[in-house]
């Protein structure tokens, strides 16, 4: 189906260019020409794809939204204790945010609240709570210090990762999250975790 | 001069007025007419004071960058340590944005761009680099633990701080964001701060 697959790289390069174009000026920073431009594609075949700019853009807010669900899956099934599923899956999604431009556009329309009654804006939330979770089962398992507060420490990690990703955008497209986000980690464990997850886990010193 | 402090009476309505729909709704999604309605003021006498509502929003934008400086020097002028210092500028600056609907809004639109070639909207670079300072102050005078770096530390704050304030801005008009951004030293200066400092700095405990 030659056809079917032209279509479908079209409609990847609309995408791949309104996040380009989304992830730099915002979304009303973003006229619908220079998507066009950029993605080489003419207003008719635009318009075989998506409705409307916002149609597209709330394409973008949809991408990111699945994907973080699947990502958290996948380290949550691993055999790994709670406190290093919850710095692996953080880890690789501050990755997927300053590598992926698609899901860093995402994550922007998010931010600036298009499709703001769609199910994918509950990211936020979800984020928070599954670092809640893992933070608890960390403090139950005796991998946090006396006195620790776990679910203290999450908020304070979900809102740093929050804010790393919105320090970024200001600066330059993406670069420098994940050696951020890194930072956050490194910064805050030492202080809740428990000195044998700490020597148990040197990897993050060396990041 | 009764009829100079009604225009002044008036000027301030509108900015007050625009403040809690921006704060709510964002630029975009307020309209003149709910300011003009929550403010009780005419067409007329609206541009009397503001030539549009760019014009109104461009001001709170600079009323909360303008607020920032004056805070920080207040606390860099009082004799105490560098580190205390930054913890009670930053308490104090998540305090009025908690209270402050006027600078709550400002932040908002700073954030989402409007007026971007403002002086005003260096201000993240400012509290990071005012940050960056202290901690490095902080560790020359022995206050950090031994292998604290404190550029880290500084940017961590900082991401931690403007994460607060973006996820604070998601749930509800700034309610919590000051208990927040205790959340964030009391969690950070754990691992951080030197067992002296902390015995001395009991109060983050108890906040």
């Amino acid at each position: 189906m030659p056809q079917q697959r032209r279509a479908q790289a079209t409609r990847r390069a609309i995408v791949v260019a309104a996040a380009e174009e989304f992830d730099g000026a915002g979304y009303d920073g973003t006229p619908l020409s220079a998507i066009l431009r950029r993605s080489g594609v003419t207003k008719g075949a635009f318009y075989f794809h998506f409705a409307s700019k916002e149609a597209l853009a709330i394409t973008l807010v949809r991408l990111q939204g699945q994907r973080w669900p699947r990502l958290r899956q996948r380290w949550l099934r691993r055999g790994i204790d709670p406190l290093s599923i919850a710095v692996g899956m953080v880890d690789e999604a501050s990755r997927l945010i300053e590598n992926d431009v698609v899901i860093r556009a995402g994550t922007r329309l998010a931010r600036d609240r298009i499709g703001r009654d769609l199910a994918e804006h509950r990211a936020l939330t979800e984020w928070e709570q599954v670092l809640t979770d893992l933070l608890q089962r960390s403090a139950d398992r005796g991998l946090l210090r006396s006195g620790v507060n776990p679910d203290e420490v999450a908020r304070v990690i979900h809102a740093a990762m929050v804010g790393v990703r919105t320090v970024g955008a200001e600066r330059s497209h993406g670069a420098g999250i994940a050696a951020r986000a890194a930072e956050v980690w490194r910064v805050t464990l030492q202080g809740i975790a428990t000195a044998e997850w700490l020597r148990s886990n040197r990897f993050l010193s060396t990041r």
